[in-house]
């Protein structure tokens, strides 16, 4: 493909990228193809000869396009959302162009300088103390692929510290913490590293949080039988129900046990810091004091494409002595003298994207306004469907709503006051059914977790096109199938009693 | 942003990067700034409110551009390549257009369906054996971010499976395998998992291929003295030199020891085996036939932008064993029932870009007859240049060309017969000479290694639009400063000498 060609080919990319964007509204959220589908529409070789990029272009929109699932769909609420704008996706598009790798400084000095610059301004946007700022010099701000490896990387740097600070420990009495809602990313680092790992019970009754005792309990019984904790993973915003663990609490502790690394995951919640009113409530003045590291991914709530893992240390020095491996082939003038940031050794791999630039494209087209604009939208859309919720008869929120998430479930009105109250199994069953008819649908979409052993649903808002007028809609598809599947449930139940 | 502002604004990116690629050329290869250089033009803070995208477009061009080394510029010989093609830049496009992660095959089935597909496409296209493909279900190939997740992948995969067949082995007691001209991913790997790492010499006689007699003296001494090795990274194509490690002959060792995983890391010289008369020389018979794993970097030699790091493993349950954690909110009818391939299983991180479809419309666009084309006149070019230097009276070849990749230093003719030869000393300070003088130009760019003591100059070829006009020009460039190098060395040298 020469230039030329290369023009004409994304000029019509970019138009039925617009057309996509214009007609996102009409498609079905969920794809609606059976495994194996693609085997039987491409060859099981790769063409001899180079073919037209007009044929594949069609391809891809005759094959691809309908095995995709459409997470920018407005009536898309699983998981957590992905975050995808125009500005990122220029991004994203000046990145791949050029194809920097920027492992070291001088390998493209533009990709680590906008990215210690970038990360700066983030920090700024969410209110982060000057102590996890690039320019102070100590600290500093590095993009990652993922949450799971930014955590990857922050367990490895709070191994070696421990180590270096403990020279007689044995990395089998190591132990991470985690809570029993820590995203499954604490429990993959444990596996990676082969590290044992205490994942500390959570309640209901605390909306999930950890708090001092527990915590404290937990360190205390393990210094009993000489097990080493060296760091806690605290999460800002679980991924099953938005649960925010006590910081305050965790960071009295850690006042006592200066060996535990705290690591804040805020993958998912960690974005709105951006909005002042909710800086209290996420902690970010006890983050500021103590965290050792925070992690928030802007590629989920935060408007920009994947992958944009931000991470923050305190201590810069934590990373590269735990992961600075330099062969002849990567030693340059300016990385001997450490005068500049050689960001390869702050994380996994050698190569990386050109990232920041998304993020930067980002900042700088919605402004601090314009993206707390965004993330304020998200909350008050949320905010609508929970008051719904909480006020139906057939539904009930699981646990208060947590930003833009709802956890709910039905939990059916009792028809006589003598009736005896469902049991949790029947409750769970019941549910069961209704998230099975919710599944089937193609219209929207939702995902299920447990809480607990509270089976229930979630709806996470985040979709930039996602309007009043969508809450609505899901709220009433929600309704209508939990009416459906409490009279379906009663029937059966029902039936069974007369039966008997 | 609105749908008709991206239009424009996109248009107005593709017309850049055309004028881009259309004056790549005249460009220097490398930047010229100097550290710290963005923060003067860039502020401290994201802006309050939204820029228009104009403003930042052009400040892309005014502040970034200068900062960029041009890695597609063809005299770019340093490090090894980074793929960038039209194709590849289209298949990030429409990837980041519509923002699916693809950790689960329900979240975008065709993410995952592709991915299978296309994995089975380029190892058709290397030769690779049906054992390693997906459609038949006991082996696969997934996509990574770089050769080094695909290492740590691997390392964690191999201590899982020789934990569980010695479960009375201690951590302590593994250790990995690599040789002394390894990449560093290896040695990260072991920093990352805290695991012993054994790096077995290889010599300059053997091309600094690791050989039957060092692999089998390494495990007898270590099996003498209670360690484990439990995995080797064997590598086809070195950093330093393009060394290819003698597979045959590990083959016949790893016969006696069935618990060593071997690894091969192709990451760079890899997609040669895509043309059959290479596939002798890089051992593909025994990476078909007993090889754990195989990695290759399409990102660097392979005409697909970063990243698309190539894994392939024997064994998939391998891989997903040692990997897998499936919370609740992620569990999927068809991911239970086990009919489809659940990739996030299958490497470190959750989240993932559809990165299978930039690997697709390559090979498509190029076929296999043009994939071929590219690499071949990558080697012809290659070979130009080593002619060159064999046949020059200032240079000399350190090792037999490889592939795409010479690497040569200076070797000064003798003036008089009876004049003693040069230390080893005095040719690596005067080839740092010559390096410190090639790097301080900016109309070429190369990069400097070191094999077993020698410094030496490396010169990678692979930017698209390199030919024999600028292998001519960049050997009249090296020539020239090897002349003025060896004159200024004489002369002080003299100097020094007659002064005594």
């Amino acid at each position: 493909m020469d230039i030329e060609q290369f023009r004409k080919a994304d000029y019509q990319a970019i138009d039925r990228i617009c057309d996509y964007y214009y007609s996102l509204q009409e498609r079905s959220v969920i794809s609606t193809v059976e495994p194996g589908y693609l085997r039987k529409h491409i060859p099981l070789s790769p063409p001899g000869e180079g073919e037209d990029f007009q044929v594949i272009a069609d391809d891809y929109q005759k094959y691809i396009m309908p095995g995709l699932t459409h997470w920018q769909h407005p009536s898309f609420f699983a998981y957590f959302p992905t975050a995808c704008t125009f500005e990122g996706i220029l991004g994203d598009l000046y990145a791949s162009s050029t194809a920097n790798p920027g492992f070291n400084w001088s390998s493209s000095p533009a990709c680590t300088e906008l990215e210690a610059i970038v990360m700066d301004w983030a920090g700024d946007l969410l209110g982060l103390s000057s102590a996890f700022s690039n320019q102070a010099g100590v600290g500093g701000g590095v993009l990652q692929t993922t949450a799971s490896d930014s955590a990857l990387v922050v367990v490895v740097a709070a191994r070696a510290l421990y180590m270096r600070d403990h020279p007689d420990a044995k990395l089998e009495d190591l132990v991470m913490y985690t809570t029993t809602q820590t995203h499954s990313l604490g429990s993959k680092a444990a596996l990676v590293l082969g590290l044992q790992v205490r994942s500390i019970e959570v309640k209901l009754d605390h909306g999930f949080a950890l708090r001092e005792d527990a915590l404290r309990d937990a360190l205390e019984s393990d210094a009993k039988i000489g097990r080493k904790p060296f760091i806690l993973i605290a999460t800002v915003g679980s991924t099953s129900s938005g649960a925010i663990d006590n910081l305050a609490d965790i960071r009295k502790v850690a006042e006592d046990y200066p060996s535990l690394w705290v690591h804040v995951d805020a993958a998912w919640a960690g974005v709105a810091l951006s909005c002042p009113e909710y800086r209290c409530e996420l902690y970010l003045d006890d983050i500021n004091s103590f965290a050792h590291s925070f992690c928030t991914n802007f590629h989920k709530w935060g408007l920009v494409n994947f992958d944009c893992s931000a991470l923050w240390v305190r201590d810069r020095k934590n990373l590269t002595n735990a992961l600075d491996i330099t062969p002849i082939f990567l030693r340059t003038k300016h990385g001997d003298a450490g005068t500049v940031i050689d960001y390869r050794n702050w994380h996994l791999g050698l190569g990386r994207r050109f990232r920041s630039l998304k993020l930067w494209f980002v900042l700088r087209g919605f402004g601090v306004a314009g993206f707390q604009q965004y993330i304020r939208q998200c909350i008050a859309l949320n905010q609508k469907f929970a008051n719904l919720v909480d006020a139906s008869d057939e539904l009930s929120l699981v646990t208060k709503p947590s930003l833009a998430l709802t956890v709910f479930r039905i939990v059916p009105k009792l028809q006589e006051e003598n009736q005896p109250s469902l049991s949790l199994d029947s409750l769970n069953d019941l549910n069961r059914v209704f998230f099975g008819r919710l599944s089937a649908r193609h219209d929207i979409m939702l995902t299920q977790t447990s809480l607990n052993g509270i089976f229930c649903v979630r709806l996470a808002v985040g979709a930039a096109r996602t309007n009043e007028g969508h809450i609505q809609e899901a709220y009433n598809i929600i309704i209508e199938e939990a009416k459906f599947a409490v009279q379906t449930w009663e029937q059966t139940v029902n039936g069974v009693a007369t039966v008997g």
